[in-house]
């Protein structure tokens, strides 16, 4: 292994050590999640970066997320640190063709400390988030060219072991819609029974039986029913329903759990 | 900051990772956490160590277990990525103390490659594992003292962030208690509910309504009950339980979610 730069552009962050970002998006019943693509490559990557020195990786996961996407003020949850052994740009034929890239961005002293830099090996801490992708708008970077919402079931190739920390985010995600309630940042102020239904569906990535989740989701006492939504005959009318905001906080801060 | 050493005995490690073991025990209706003394201080801390750079994070931590504590073959599960922008031993008394005990052990060029060493800004990726305090018996290594079950009521003072850890560690598995089934290492082959239940009021840190518990615990389909336990009266004599590993495996696979 190289000896690590300790000087020149990465000299403020340490080494080592990564940061990246699983941002998902609700739109169109459909969850999503925001991936950057590299100039005049077909490498598409997760937000990511490093750590700087006076920063803490709440602070910084924010930061790069704001940078690199123009996405501001999202909470990001830390879920999981990535320890492969060969874990690194130096790694992948696409993340190096996505570097080369770069090359004419930087001086030629910068590029031997880039590539110095993008030599070693990363460990990398991955953050979550789940946002309404229908009001929030990507913007790449300079270093991209592309920020995009793409369809968790159509990922393209993604760089390094990004399928991966997806993956593992949906899992999280996932074990997390049944010990928290979830969904108050994605759904209109009034919704159906219905969209509320497809939301879960689409988190959870399977159909559900429509009477036991309108059961289950009565029996968080979350939900307030309001007048029907009238599009039709009066009989088959949905009901419309809204968040009890503080009895979902409640819920929040003391889970689903059974015990 | 100062420039890593790239050399020393240090040189096969990643510089500014380590890792963190809480390890928690059950024992005597009681929950544990093992804990290191360092020689002729006060100072207490988690099992802990560095990251080798041909190591992922889940093969070290059990090797650090393992070489610190003298217990093996512990499945750790991480749990969470400690990033304090002073998270250092430099940073605390307690841990500075700690080192200085440790320099009769070394020779004065790898005392100044220590130094150095933990001079660094560590981000800290902690692992978390439950087991039977009854059967495991830790040892201490050359660098600690006291390698000690204390219970989790009763913690002394803690090196740098450790008191933090184990505080996070506790909240992950109480998460965790409520979406998945646990217990099976912790428990005789036969057992009372009360005894169940003695075990989650352990875990969770609370008193459980029995009626409540023993409702709840029939509904996940995971017990067997068998005749019952003579020791006194027959009418009071409470019935026994066993697990039922195939249904405890697929609540494992599957979780307690709701939906």
């Amino acid at each position: 292994m190289k000896k690590r730069p300790s000087t020149g552009r990465f000299a403020g962050f340490m080494p080592g050590v990564s940061l990246d970002c699983v941002v998902f998006g609700y739109r169109d019943r459909t969850l999503h999640v925001l991936l950057l693509r590299y100039p005049h490559t077909e490498a598409w990557a997760l937000p990511g970066g490093f750590l700087p020195l006076q920063m803490t990786m709440d602070e910084a996961v924010s930061k790069i997320l704001a940078e690199r996407t123009g996405v501001h003020d999202i909470f990001l949850e830390q879920f999981h640190t990535f320890s492969g052994v060969d874990r690194g740009w130096r790694d992948s034929a696409l993340s190096r063709k996505a570097l080369e890239n770069l090359r004419p961005l930087w001086t030629e002293e910068e590029w031997a400390d880039l590539l110095d830099w993008f030599d070693q090996r990363f460990v990398s801490t991955a953050f979550l988030a789940l946002v309404n992708a229908q009001v929030v708008t990507p913007q790449p970077d300079e270093l991209s060219e592309v920020a995009q919402w793409i369809p968790v079931g159509e990922l393209p190739p993604l760089v390094l072991d990004h399928a991966h920390m997806v993956e593992k985010a949906l899992q999280h995600l996932r074990r997390q819609v049944n010990y928290l309630p979830i969904g108050r940042e994605l759904l209109e102020d009034k919704f159906t029974m219905s969209e509320l239904q497809a939301l879960y569906e689409a988190l959870l990535g399977k159909k559900l039986d429509r009477g036991n989740f309108q059961r289950k989701m009565m029996k968080l006492k979350i939900l307030v029913r309001h007048e029907k939504l009238m599009t039709g005959a009066q009989h088959k009318a949905p009901y419309l329903y809204s968040i009890d905001q503080g009895a979902y906080d409640a819920l929040l801060e003391e889970g689903i759990g059974i015990f």
